[in-house]
């Protein structure tokens, strides 16, 4: 009975991928070698015929978030929501008025001397010292209407089209795709399983402390403020052995804080694959790479170049960069 | 296409799962109250016609390991590989001859004034200083070998044949079943997957420190010596939000360990499971709990009889206890 129903699931996922190569499963992709290199290491190691291929267990794929699946200019969107978070917080904090960074980042400027301590100091004030199920919530608000700043897009249709095309691509191939992220992982939680079609199990991110209490009967899981695990550069590797507990197969990103994540990934036995995406596109979205503090890309960039990772050059590879654009281009046809 | 192959999964699905109960998927329980509220619960909430019905993204159950899914008598098994691995360790570490505990553990003694910090030094001493792949290794050389000092069966056969049963019949109706355990979570990574069908990114444990580096060119993820997160107690339901970043829907336990992972699960809004497994067949296996330091329960019982937890009694409610039992037979049939 079983393998007979087996046997049914895989000529009808069969015909469905065929029918999705058929039609381009990545039409935001401009043709070229990225494109082709993508296509043919799915095709490859989820081909049962085929001496590259990978069982469906093994078949790990993790993405960074910021500058990967979604923008990460002019500063990390997550920051958007501490500001949002800190202006609905005020009237409950006079002193915050003359109190410095405070002052400044009410009336909506970022010093430039914002240190990390601040930055700290900041994300602890607006995303501790409540319940989990309380901070999701606060984030679900914000993200339904939060909007960026240049665009005047909703923050979280300011994702790439093409990546959105690639997670469903993987995915319609037995790919499991992760999120490994140096964003907060409850933050992601909040929106990301509705954008990107990734469920929360599957959602990894640096973490704060949380605490199992019993308040007036009522067990709560509360967010204490205190960086528990800062899942960036090295620290993505480690996210990932402590959550999947394997080597992914394929690794993307865009910044030095992914280069430990693409090259653990590569460096396991057998057919892997790591992508850069290189934010080239001044016109369509921002240009950046060396020079900038936010999504800085250097080392990883001349990594990808001696170890042949492959590049997304985000104005030559990508038709569409977002997802709005996407939309609207449907909305007009 | 996909909301036919949706639909014809629905239905050969329904069919599997009819067949599943006119065979009896839980052969090893007993008729009786325990095994009729384990059905009538997954029934109703994988039945999409059904009030109580729980989407499948949402049907995650949460199983304790040591003295739920397999036995923890006379110490938990994770000790016996420590001390395994001390024995192999021993010719490099002539001085262990004459420094306790080391000489007494050695000499195969567990000495009774074992301290929590003798303890912890054995497990970094064992379990650490190397990489995750070179521990993996370890663990499977051992588990596929090692022997309960009482049954003489290997440890992987120490399991209990009714909740092998019971993981199948919960992932046959859309529960993701995980692991949550204070025992370590890459040890259990290294045999759990081949021995309950629960694959690595599904096992949740208590962790030691992680450090990603490339020696000699060949990036390793390292064990070091230093706990890092002891997933026991109130650490049950921060594991889970750590993890799963979901509130679970069942929970299995067996010990005080247990009680805040089943009442975080229980106290969920809509349909809710929590069990208790209690050690009462002396004969069988063993008997035991608020005397008991292994598996103590104690507060845990009380809770349960308020909150309206099932309780499976092993000696009344297991026809059979471990797995090796079930295959004996099977053998002799």
């Amino acid at each position: 009975m079983y393998s007979k129903l087996k046997a049914g699931l895989l000529v009808a996922g069969l015909v469905v991928a065929g029918l999705a190569q058929a039609t381009d499963a990545l039409p935001s992709w401009n043709e070229g070698d990225t494109k082709k290199s993508i296509i043919e290491f799915v095709t490859k190691t989820s081909d049962a015929a085929s001496s590259s291929y990978i069982p469906e267990s093994e078949r790990i794929a993790v993405f960074d978030n910021d500058g990967t699946l979604w923008a990460e200019k002019p500063v990390y969107f997550q920051l958007y929501f501490a500001l949002d978070q800190l202006k609905l917080m005020a009237p409950e904090h006079p002193e915050w008025k003359t109190k410095q960074p405070y002052a400044d980042l009410l009336a909506g400027k970022i010093p430039k001397d914002l240190t990390e301590k601040d930055l700290v100091e900041l994300v602890m004030t607006t995303h501790a010292n409540m319940s989990s199920a309380e901070f999701r919530n606060k984030v679900q608000d914000w993200a339904a209407t939060a909007k960026h700043p240049k665009t005047n897009q909703l923050f979280t249709d300011m994702v790439y089209q093409p990546m959105l095309e690639l997670l469903t691509y993987l995915r319609e191939h037995g790919y499991s795709t992760y999120i490994v992220s140096g964003g907060g992982v409850d933050f992601m939680r909040a929106w990301a399983p509705s954008v990107y079609g990734i469920p929360d199990e599957q959602i990894i991110g640096s973490r704060i402390e949380l605490e199992y209490k019993v308040i007036d009967g009522k067990p709560q899981i509360l967010r204490a403020p205190k960086l528990f695990f800062n899942n960036d550069k090295g620290g993505k590797p480690v996210g990932i052995q402590q959550v999947i507990g394997k080597q992914p197969i394929m690794a993307f990103g865009n910044s030095d804080g992914d280069q430990a994540m693409i090259q653990w990934t590569t460096s396991g036995t057998g057919p892997r694959f790591g992508l850069l995406v290189h934010h080239t596109d001044a016109k369509r979205e921002w240009a950046y790479d060396k020079d900038s503090k936010v999504g800085h890309l250097d080392s990883a960039l001349t990594m990808a170049h001696e170890q042949g990772w492959t590049i997304a050059d985000m104005k030559n590879d990508w038709l569409t960069i977002f997802k709005w654009e996407a939309t609207g281009q449907a909305a007009k046809e």
